[in-house]
């Protein structure tokens, strides 16, 4: 089956999980349900045909699939690629968190297309944040309408994780231009034909900036320059890859002629925070990759085992009984199922958290958005990586062959782990730099408000719950005794200790927070249904949340002590590794 | 880098875990290491032109890669095919555990290429066990040599995991021979040009036999007729598949000019027995095959940590540092090695329990090995997918690009859960089959022998241990009590709450069985290390034994709250579901 976006479940997400209130909610339901015309329509049958096809190269030049341009062109005439860009700039100024489900929707439907706007929106919020009144005048509206899309051009083969080791070089002009000259690789829709204009973001170094990442500067290099000439860049090949055939893996080499034309980005040797500015946009909508290609697999998954026949399920009357009737099978789709609305919730979260940054809130929800930020991309796009493994799983011998589709979805989620800062990098940010944001007080006001939470299941005693109060309740104690000894390892004198269960520690969070998500869906649900409605899916978030919290909220206790394990072993790694 | 069988591990732990006796240890060293030559020098170069390289398929005709020709009469030339097989017809007569080893060098080498002697295993274990002596004069010593070949031909459409909808029908001719009508899917090496002959074992169903599985038999159909004429069979297709690309999946016509020629292998309608014999060593064998692919990408993995430069270690002198000395991918590293050891150790155990019920054990070590053959394959095969995505998410961005070869390790694996019996099936087969056997004293016996591992561990008061012993005796008590509440279920009125926790109980066997291995391991490694050996690879298993019971290990108490939690999702499945 194809793609359909969970509208429903999304509004009610966005209403009852992450707080939506900023719009009304039956004009979010009107456009969520616009874009999923969009989605399921006009994105998602190009998915199977972008992975057959792929973009090939020849002679700098990439080609997208059949039917790419033509859906780009609905895409960005319907307005969908500036949702929360600014209206002064050609914006809808519509909330992230309505804009995080959207993204959710282009990538369950088409991951290699959701791509190209996703990286869109990164340059949109560094141009937006850093650019020079002139360079928004020149770029940022092509930017918000998606005329032009934009690319990040971080990587170089000797620096991936560690831009300290960039090389790529520029120098001043004289009129206000740079000349870039060097070699990227890893540029996602580096070259394609989708539009006139490509907006390339290059991370490059002045001559005698300081080494290291305080010597790095951004530059706006576009692939046609405003007089309508060709830059001096080009695509230099594009990689095999592994997945998301579609969206071409470019490497870019810019200045062969003498240098590439470009413009900085805010302040020379301040290139680093702009990349922050940009890649924070990018790490959340990461995260919505994950739960969109989650949704995906689970949608096509269910729809198999309703459908397949196998076996006599315990207690059936016909001969054979669809595989969703076996306990296995259940507890597989449970998963996914579960696992997806908990990344859900995070991510939403997340976006809800941004918006209210513009509100009373301020620095406060900002710093909010800052610590859930690396969970909401790891533990959603490490969640991905399991559930499109499960949905091969649930389609049997049938989830190996091609054919299917459910090995795309897991090919295709592979690469979320990794790019936009690998998961093990997330991981890190989240226990180095987020859990000591003031002092500590700003995980301890999250762990607060999953408490409360909890408390509320607690209270309402609702017999549907199970013991999903007490494990929920358990599960986020474990996380606040792994806080502490997280927080209290960073001031040590052994802070590698820290580092070591830094892994652990972000997927504990991730469970613990996705089970307050759905607990909150529950109850949500639960007083929905007291209140006389009939919905049949309130029962289901019901028994989901039950779900989650007795079957996969239980590894809470494991993840606590290999967190707390976690300075056991780094002086004893090279010698385990040894041999 | 490419494949290198890690010979001494493997020795150490068929010694020292496995308990291998029957041959001198001088002796196994030299045939590992003869082996050791053919997969890496041998097998092992062509496993990238291999998956690069495909099988095409053109008028019934496979061509395998490059090379694959060579490199299969290198493998048979040297009696690689039948080490375990009796020498009357030809084999080596060598204990099953020596074969395991080699097992899983020809898998790591190259898993689609081990396929090929994997199957035709089976069918030397189904004729030899079940053959009538005529069949067997005729066949074993071709299938033994491995001049032909052997398939197992199971599936069908619309009979996957549910063999009692087999429709391929069978017909006696009057001269001994059966005639087989029928169409079969997924079948591996099913056409192929590596040799001059295929022995197809083939599943069909007798007019007016019983219905369901005990109206099935077993045949045996050659590709060539003893005459030298063609069967009336042929390959209509293969499979474009996520993985293992050069061992083709070939869809299998029986009988299009009237009826293959078969003959029965053991009685009428006892085909499902036939086809556990055979079915049951190719499951060990894919559980060996996931130990296969694990070493291989964890070498792979710690090879390019050791050489890829990016960021600052803690501590570090040097301005950038191999990721090999980050905490993060110290704990990707361990958890690989630690993980494939534990698998390994695990299925040696089985075929060590295999070539035990040859002597005077008997009954209560075939009881054992029955016992441990679903956790050998599943626990080794979901470990295998695990390890090779963590082996992708260590190479970063170069993970994701298939020239590297770690996405194709993640590719190849995936199918290891899949076939022969899905590992849901394995988990259902471990509680509903194998935890009742001798009403429950096999399942206890073998706990009892991981207690005594934990105590040996505890007696040894070794500081290189840490916390090993006490979180191994934790795991061990959260599988007795999961082991208690599954054997109650069964014998209760709501037998499917024990079927709904399958999957979590036999994980947890494995996770607790495989720490046992490695303290097994690392006993014997303090032991040498007090007799004065000075071999690095001591100090690592004891290492690797530490960091398996501090941070995999505490899994164990969420997986026994899954286990009983699992009777608590089953009448709420479909609500869950829907909506």
């Amino acid at each position: 089956m194809s793609y359909r976006a969970p509208v429903p479940e999304m509004l009610f997400t966005l209403r009852h999980v992450a707080g939506l209130e900023a719009v009304d909610p039956e004009d979010a339901a009107a456009i969520l349900t616009e874009a999923a015309r969009i989605a399921d329509g006009v994105i998602a049958p190009l998915n199977r045909v972008g992975d057959r096809h792929g973009t090939p190269f020849s002679e700098g030049r990439v080609t997208t699939p059949p039917g790419w341009r033509d859906a780009y062109g609905t895409f960005t005439a319907g307005g969908w690629n500036g949702l929360s860009a600014d209206p002064d700039h050609g914006g809808q100024g519509l909330p992230k968190l309505v804009e995080a489900a959207c993204t959710e929707m282009w990538n369950g439907a088409n991951l290699a297309f959701g791509l190209c706007p996703l990286l869109t929106q990164g340059g949109i919020e560094a141009l937006s944040a850093h650019g020079s009144d002139d360079l928004k005048a020149r770029y940022l509206e092509k930017l918000v309408s998606g005329e032009w899309p934009a690319t990040m051009n971080l990587t170089e083969p000797q620096a991936g994780s560690d831009l300290a080791l960039l090389r790529t070089r520029a120098e001043p002009v004289g009129d206000g231009s740079y000349r870039i000259t060097g070699a990227k690789i890893y540029i996602t829709y580096g070259e394609h034909d989708l539009s006139d204009n490509i907006v390339h973001l290059v991370l490059a170094r002045l001559k005698d900036a300081p080494a290291g990442t305080r010597g790095i500067s951004l530059f706006l290099v576009p692939k046609v320059l405003p007089d309508g000439s060709a830059n001096d860049l080009r695509c230099s090949g594009i990689e095999h890859k592994l997945g998301i055939n579609a969206s071409p893996t470019c490497s870019m080499a810019f200045g062969d002629g003498g240098g590439a034309t470009g413009w900085l980005i805010g302040e020379e040797n301040k290139g680093l925070a702009c990349m922050f500015t940009m890649m924070n946009a990018a790490r959340l909508n990461v995260g919505l990759q994950g739960v969109g290609i989650a949704e995906a697999a689970t949608q096509k998954a269910l729809a198999y085992a309703r459908e397949r026949r196998q076996g006599k399920a315990l207690g059936a009357v016909e001969a054979t009984s669809p595989i969703v009737a076996h306990p296995d099978v259940q507890r597989m789709l449970l998963t996914m199922k579960a696992y997806t609305a908990a990344a859900r919730g995070i991510c939403y979260l997340t976006a809800a958290a941004l918006d209210a940054a513009q509100g009373p809130e301020g620095r406060a929800a900002l710093d909010r958005a800052s610590l859930l930020t690396p969970v909401a991309k790891a533990f959603s796009t490490d969640l991905a990586n399991e559930i499109t493994s499960l949905g091969v799983q649930v389609h049997g011998g049938m989830g190996f062959v091609e054919e299917t589709g459910a090995a795309q979805l897991m090919r295709d989620a592979r690469i979320l782990g990794i790019y936009e800062g690998t998961n093990g990098i997330q991981a890190i940010d989240l226990t180095g730099r987020k859990l000591p944001l003031n002092g500590g007080a700003t995980i301890r006001a999250q762990i607060a408000w999953m408490r409360r939470v909890a408390e509320g299941l607690l209270k309402s005693a609702e017999p549907a719950f199970g013991h999903g109060a007490a494990r929920l309740r358990a599960g986020i104690e474990a996380l606040d005794r792994a806080t502490s000894h997280q927080l209290a390892a960073l001031g040590s004198n052994r802070p590698e200790a820290a580092l070591a269960g830094a892994a652990p520690y972000l997927r504990l969070f991730g469970l613990a927070l996705g089970g307050a998500c759905l607990a909150k869906a529950a109850l949500a649900a639960s007083a929905a249904l007291k209140a006389g409605e009939t919905d049949p899916a309130h029962a289901a978030r019901i028994a989901l949340a039950r779900f989650y919290a007795e079957n996969l909220l239980p590894a809470a206790s494991g993840l606590e002590q290999a967190v707390l394990a976690g300075g056991g072993f780094t002086d004893d790694a090279a010698v385990a590794l040894a041999g």
